[in-house]
């Protein structure tokens, strides 16, 4: 195990991180992103080149609890794994932990041979917000009505168009295949629970947004199963915002 | 209830704040502060100048569970007390949160009639690093022994001079009376909670960097004791992050 590592130049990296302060995943230019985050800590380490590919994109605020992604060197690395750890996490900044690292399977990629994708999504429906969970959840001065939300949300799961819930820039196929979906309250917050095969732009926040437009009173349960049959966007409720969204799991 | 406000021009708020994105609580030119952040969405809501004094001034990055202040207004308002905070907490940042508001006692000042205040130092030393728990808490990768610091911290307990707990530029008069320090485990977190009758600046950062410094065998405990009798500031430990500490409690 100590030197599990040693001369090998593929890896997967169960990594997990707080998207309060980057502009998602994804690089960009003079932007900070978690990718090139990580990327610059791996390269000052490894003194070389490194290529980073990750399990999905999030977006700008988005956080993630495990997010697998591929670490390619140009040359074989020799670092024991414990110490990479160690030396890897010291050079990141504390929003960004590297949890694990092992030599990646030969033809693996973490983004198309994923199974299925948890996501979750949490309110905090407490009338006084709490300041300590800034950037950390969406934080409602009203209460939710969870069960009504789960009810209205059941049309949702499985094999559909989901044009009504993505951004109007996602890409063309718009079927996707949601195999659960669940709304439950826990003391002051709503935890909305989803996997799927893939997910597209805004479409869980979107989903989110919806749900808490149906416990306002804005949509009824019926109007869910409706927008979801016209794949109108325009039909659906708003996109919640990226504090309460993480990326749960990733199964493969 | 409802009317409270109504009529009155002098108001004692209990708010909370996570001190992250703060330069501290004080207003400080173009620099953004709590109480800067404070004033400036009271006067938008009231649309009158007004001046807030607080109880205490917390440095960068700190934080506060409770912390009194005086709301002062030119004109008497007209806002019943639940409107006035839906629409404040409404107006502020959600790292800050007006938690009541009531009218002052003649007389009151926030900082000036402290009895005594309560300070928590929140450690987390699980060996990989919540990246949720960023700017809320002082991460370490090593593990901690409470005991130990528990011990040592107990000659800090009682009335002395703090002028080897103090940073260079803290005011004249250094004797302070600590009324109890404690050191608890809890899971992966270590919890330093000390209350006293006034804090010197960096006083409890410096005893909580000395109480690590302790646990990582640097000092001993009697060294403790003899740091104290100094009064030299060069021989105690490291001066702890702001991101563990926290303002608990203020009691009158």
């Amino acid at each position: 195990m100590q030197e599990q590592l040693w001369g090998f130049d593929m890896f997967l990296m169960d990594i997990a991180y707080n998207g309060e302060h980057y502009h998602g995943w994804q690089v960009q230019p003079n932007l900070p992103t978690v990718q090139g985050t990580l990327c610059a800590a791996l390269e000052k380490l490894l003194l070389q080149p490194v290529m980073i590919s990750g399990c999905s994109r999030t977006d700008a605020g988005v956080h993630a609890r495990q997010f697998i992604c591929r670490l390619e060197t140009e040359k074989p690395i020799g670092i024991p794994m414990d110490r990479f750890l160690k030396a890897a996490n010291h050079l990141l900044p504390n929003d960004i932990v590297i949890k694990s690292i092992d030599i990646c399977p030969e033809g693996f990629h973490p983004r198309f041979d994923v199974k299925y994708k948890e996501y979750c999504y949490e309110i905090r429906d407490g009338m006084v917000f709490d300041p300590f969970l800034r950037g950390l959840i969406w934080q409602l001065p009203y209460r939710l009505d969870a069960d009504l939300m789960q009810t209205a949300a059941e049309c949702l799961v499985g094999k559909h168009d989901f044009s009504a819930f993505c951004a109007a820039d996602a890409c063309e196929d718009r079927v996707r295949t949601i195999y659960s979906l669940s709304v439950k309250r826990v003391d002051d917050r709503v935890i909305v629970s989803v996997a799927g095969d893939g997910f597209l732009y805004n479409m869980v926040r979107i989903i989110v947004g919806t749900l808490v437009d149906v416990s306002t009173g804005r949509f009824s349960k019926n109007d869910v199963s409706e927008m979801l049959d016209s794949a109108d966007r325009t039909r659906s409720g708003r996109t919640a915002p990226p504090d309460g969204l993480y990326l749960n799991r990733v199964v493969y």
